[in-house]
């Protein structure tokens, strides 16, 4: 049998990777499972003396990541460099050539997704993207592939190791927010500017991608609604435990009424939950089906093992549609996007949710009516409350769970109480996660 | 686009929820996805005039199911009445007429998977199975496409939701397996025979089908050791919880220097592993693989929703295929049968765990010096124990918990004790699980 040519651009640490098991396996275990010997024929690096976890033939590297699609060698394009360029470019240029296409590049198609899933759908090209997402979880082809016959409702999950990991750390030790990054930057488990994830961007690009599949919709990346972990503090960490929860960077994407409702922001799960057991580089994404129930997936969201094991299940998945001899069966995102529109977004005002409060205020008296008084003014009412011990003079924290209420009655009552200027500090919101019903 | 035509046998729970999703949208959202309409042509059903959750057009249906897989005018034949007869004869006769064929029979395929698989292989014909383990839970096609680019080494899981229901219940409300039982059959959660369920069979179909996809090897059902649940007590149930476990039953298949170990036993997991907190209705697989290392898919194992969305993710992975015009992408293991051997299959007496026991001895002193006395004349040592409180005159309750030991050590113990004389009752054994990793 034929054998099928992949070349690789990038090779850090799931990219060498990737080609060390291409080299090792791909004309034995490999091609027993493709239906053809898998060949590493070529790769681009920035670099060419640098030393790697896993050196190719120097014959096969090159500079010039272009040289790697043009290249009539090579029929199945891996990317592994990520950023929007020339990513893009390259992606666009598999698209023409019909090439197949892989790449773990989150952010292309979070920002640019519709445009690629229409190129290579127009072109009749084949496009893996399994490694954008959660690493190892086999999510995205369990929502094109597994849940395709069912109708999903909501796809939420823990999709970002870094903030999992920094948040597990919070929970079981204690410590501050900026004491864990350090140590998770010391440990290379953060970037030494920590904002993407961190600051929920991350999770927001996947969670644009997962919406886009499970809803079959083109999905404006600034249509995410974003927050961050920044701003959790130990005592918030505590008050969740004390009150039944954990707290994580939940990634949600659900639809209700042919309408959607994308967001990433800190959210309490109850400590029972799957999801509140999924600790440090852990990812995990639960799927809600019509007819398929609640699914969850958990597995490493990271890493050059995981990722590269997704890559390679896209290289393979490519090779056997090649070897077989069709056209390519299936579009990008399952159904054509040609057939698609863009579905309302439910704006964040709109949402109705718990929410987890923290107030730092003085300790007199009066002012937890003035609180309460205001959250009752926009038609919230309280589930319970937790009030630190006092010390004289200072400030105390008051935390209040509140029943369901409006994100904008939230702020209106918010404004509210901040109108008064009792607040001392900055207020804290959690909201509280839908529970995957397990 | 020419339509894919779908034949039904059997229009139980599952098939009248495939039927109907077949019918109101395969002309649409699944005509979308599968890149051609699926249409629902025939149903054979034992009794035509039984009312049913869903009634296709009355001339689609038939008594015979070989009509099914006999007319022209079916592209996919669906199996869904399990049971070795006639299944086996349908789905060779689908095969020799290179038919895709998609079936949810565990026992089928446990028992007689090599045959199946080396006939659609040979004929050039499509198989899907997805259904056939875990429900909903996308576990075969997380093997066969996901995780095919990596070296799995154990897989494992809660493959059978009666099983696990029934000591879900034990556990949470301490009730005797038997009142259990008789409620979850008034329930309609176990059968009325429920041997294959209780005594382990069910989940041991389960363990081969795994096993054969994940090591790519020939599975001698006769090979699976199958232990069942009807034996565990509410004492066993508070002992595991005190020591900080859960038990259940567990599927295991776990591969070390080139052998296999498959076997099926209730097992003591940590209170804090994700298999730990799966209960009721919910199933869960766990693969361990060299480069992606755990993953853990949660979902519900049964049902007609959840199981027709695995029989509809077949259906439609086939008319995607059919529709693309080239030939089977893939055989029906993965790689195909005809070049996998039988790997060897390790003994359960070389199996090395730590052991939970719980002997009944009679209430008097050098009682358990004559149990350690034994357990250490093996080679067995004690990692803590407990012992109830007592009740003059009556049997007491000696619970200990072992370090790793062989099978083989644990048993000569074990018939060591039993020649003392002191055990007023069978002694329970129950093994510790690997933990997953989380």
């Amino acid at each position: 049998m034929k054998p099928v040519r992949v070349g690789l651009i990038g090779l850090g640490a799931v990219g060498a990777q990737v080609a060390r098991i291409l080299v090792e396996e791909g004309a034995t275990s490999l091609a027993a499972r493709a239906g053809a010997p898998l060949r590493l024929v070529k790769a681009a690096v920035r670099d060419i003396s640098k030393t790697r976890q896993f050196a190719p033939d120097p014959s096969m590297l090159t500079t010039d990541p272009f040289e790697v699609v043009n290249s009539p060698e090579v029929d199945i394009v891996v990317e592994l460099i990520g950023g929007e360029n020339p990513a893009f470019d390259l992606a666009i240029g598999a698209a023409r050539k019909r090439k197949g296409f892989v790449t773990a590049n989150k952010l292309l198609l979070a920002l640019r997704g519709a445009e690629v899933f229409e190129a290579f759908e127009k072109c009749g090209a084949r496009l893996g993207y399994e490694a954008s997402v959660a690493g190892a979880i086999p999510i995205l082809r369990a929502i094109r592939e597994s849940f395709v016959g069912d109708t999903l409702e909501r796809v939420q999950g823990i999709v970002n190791g870094t903030g999992n990991y920094i948040l597990s750390r919070m929970t079981d030790e204690g410590i501050p927010f900026d004491d864990v990054l350090k140590d998770a930057q010391r440990l290379g488990y953060a970037e030494a500017d920590p904002t993407l994830d961190v600051e929920g961007i991350d999770s927001a690009h996947k969670i644009a991608i997962l919406a886009a599949l499970a809803f079959e919709t083109i999905v404006d990346f600034s249509d995410v609604y974003t927050e961050g972990i920044t701003r959790i503090t130990p005592e918030d960490v505590e008050s969740a435990r004390q009150l039944g929860y954990r707290i994580k960077l939940l990634g949600i994407a659900s639809k209700v009424d042919g309408a959607i409702s994308l967001r990433v922001h800190p959210a309490m799960l109850p400590e029972r939950s799957f999801m509140a057991n999924v600790n440090g580089p852990f990812n995990a994404v639960e799927t809600q089906g019509k007819n398929a129930g609640v699914n969850t997936l958990v597995g490493r969201g990271a890493g050059g093992g995981p990722t590269a094991t997704a890559t390679l299940s896209d290289i393979i998945s490519i090779a056997r549609d090649i070897t077989s001899g069709g056209a390519p069966r299936m579009a990008p995102l399952g159904a054509p996007i040609s057939g698609l529109g863009k579905l309302p977004v439910i704006p964040m005002d709109e949402l109705r949710t718990e929410y987890y409060l923290r107030f730092t205020v003085p300790d007199r008296p009066g002012v937890l009516a003035q609180i309460a008084g205001a959250l009752g003014d926009n038609g919230i009412s309280i589930a319970s409350m937790i009030q630190r011990e006092r010390m004289e003079n200072q400030p105390v924290s008051v935390v209040l769970m509140t029943h369901d209420a409006v994100e904008a009655d939230m702020k209106k009552a918010l404004a509210q109480i901040e109108a008064t200027g009792i607040c001392l500090a900055p207020t804290m919101i959690i909201r509280i996660a839908e529970n995957g019903g397990d």
